[in-house]
């Protein structure tokens, strides 16, 4: 039985069929029905052993996380997921079925989680084990959240913690074990939300390269300016404790959030407060002047924005 | 500027954005408008340097391949190509300008010839030149033409020459300079006809494992036999000259063809052949008789089938 045989039975058995899907896995192609008043969202990420993860993480947090990451750019728009395509480059040493039943309930429980189906796979050798994964969704028609909205005067939020898989990453990487491995390995995308801000939000996106870069995006698609106050980031007590120069360098300038940073305005801003169940946290606001400006609990202060380089 | 700005900028000067798309590459995700009489058609194929093309291919190739190998997967359910998403893990050694504008004018070449937009990617490095291609294309609802629905009686076509791909590979891989070279490096998806065959295949497939195995995926798929001719498979003059177990070898074991293989109903067949523009192969017929059973010239002989293995 080939690899992909072999996770496609595994996820059978985790998962289901989605409603959209006419033909799935088993065709040169899977075909799907679009519902007649949605857009198609996609998207693909790249996930590289030793570049996006530790060579030793473990094949669930694996499948977990190429799952979660492009669920997560589908969030930023606003999009309800609803398929993956599953490219996979596996080394001889992965091609067992301890692993790939590993990787395979990491994948599909995420998916479960979501309701998202694996419409389309294809396996191959290589050194390097190498993730592909696009991601499908729909979003009602003209409803997509894109970053180029913003305007002067809207609050800048995130959705939650900021910095936490930074920080567990330079733990693993110093050789200590982390309290926050599990923020590094199995973020989870914040796809609820991203819907629930449809018709709210004004720009929007997810925090894969470090809030201050991601942010960034915003600014120059919306061709505004910034004004975070970094002390009114939300961290993990962990982070708090840390010399502020650290926590903000984890924060800004350190990746794999995964939460979405979106801005809003005022009244939105209310509304959705009172409306969500889950709290949402402003840290600035849109301004005229370009780029990022910085306070730290309303002092101007100077801090270096880098953002993570996948080269 | 990253590695898929620089394709991308490549790729906006040499292709038109597609009527489809509301939000193209530069947000989180691509936003496109599904016509409401069309399904989405699927399909996600990975080529590792060294292992699908060899390690010394030229970078026009590469991208020419990883495009049409996908078009030609949507080719085979009767679908007409919209978009590709591309994934692409890079070594330093072509990290550079002058391997990414040849590589990025081999897949605009081919997309600007079918109507084919980048609507998304993600670039990263990596010690393997890993590609993963997502295409993404359209077919009317209810008719995308399935591997699952050849009948007894049906005649087994294929599109055009069979065998020349690895033929050429073997030459290469000897150290011959090969005539056919442009069949491995340069296939011609056949897209085209895919549509054409709408409302008159009753199971289709794409050649790339070998015509032997693919076949057998039509087989199985629908349940019924094949008794094909191994002197009706159409070949390119070289491999017309070789022993014939040679040529059987190249074109049932061999590879890469990015032929269709398709059945056709004896009247569909008769329409076709009068309708067509360029001539369709009839190389058998399907039986009830379960399995594939070859004839030379009408002669029943044994021919040992095995096809392309991935792993």
């Amino acid at each position: 039985m080939s690899e992909f045989s072999l996770i496609y039975q595994h996820f059978q058995n985790a998962t289901q069929r989605h409603t959209y899907t006419d033909i799935g896995i088993g065709d040169d192609c899977a075909v799907s029905a679009v519902p007649a008043d949605m857009q198609l969202v996609s998207c693909v990420d790249v996930l590289v052993a030793g570049r996006h993860f530790p060579i030793d993480t473990r094949g669930y947090a694996i499948g977990h996380k190429a799952v979660a990451v492009n669920l997560s750019d589908l969030a930023a728009m606003g999009a309800t997921p609803y398929a993956i395509l599953l490219g996979l480059s596996l080394p001889q040493s992965l091609a067992n079925e301890a692993w790939l039943a590993d990787f395979t309930r990491g994948m599909a429980e995420i998916c479960r989680q979501f309701n998202v189906e694996l419409i389309g796979g294809d396996t191959t050798r290589s050194e390097v084990l190498t993730l592909s994964v696009t991601a499908l969704g729909f979003v009602p028609h003209g409803q997509a959240i894109t970053r180029g909205g913003a305007q002067v005067g809207d609050i800048i939020c995130v959705s939650g913690d900021i910095g936490s898989a930074s920080f567990a990453l330079s733990e693993i990487l110093a050789g200590t074990k982390s309290a926050l491995q599990h923020a590094l390995d199995l973020p989870i995308p914040q796809v609820t939300l991203g819907q629930q801000l449809r018709g709210f939000a004004s720009g929007m996106i997810d925090i894969s390269d470090g809030l201050g870069q991601d942010l960034g995006h915003i600014l120059s698609a919306s061709q505004v300016g910034a004004l975070i106050d970094l002390a009114k980031i939300p961290a993990h007590a962990l982070l708090q404790a840390l010399p502020k120069q650290v926590r903000w360098q984890h924060q800004m300038n350190g990746g794999d959030d995964y939460q979405l940073c979106f801005t809003l305005p005022k009244k939105a801003f209310a509304t959705l407060q009172a409306m969500l169940p889950h709290p949402i946290y402003a840290i600035g606001k849109i301004v005229a002047k370009p780029g990022l400006s910085l306070l730290d609990g309303g002092r101007p202060i100077d801090f270096p924005i880098q953002g993570y380089q996948h080269f």
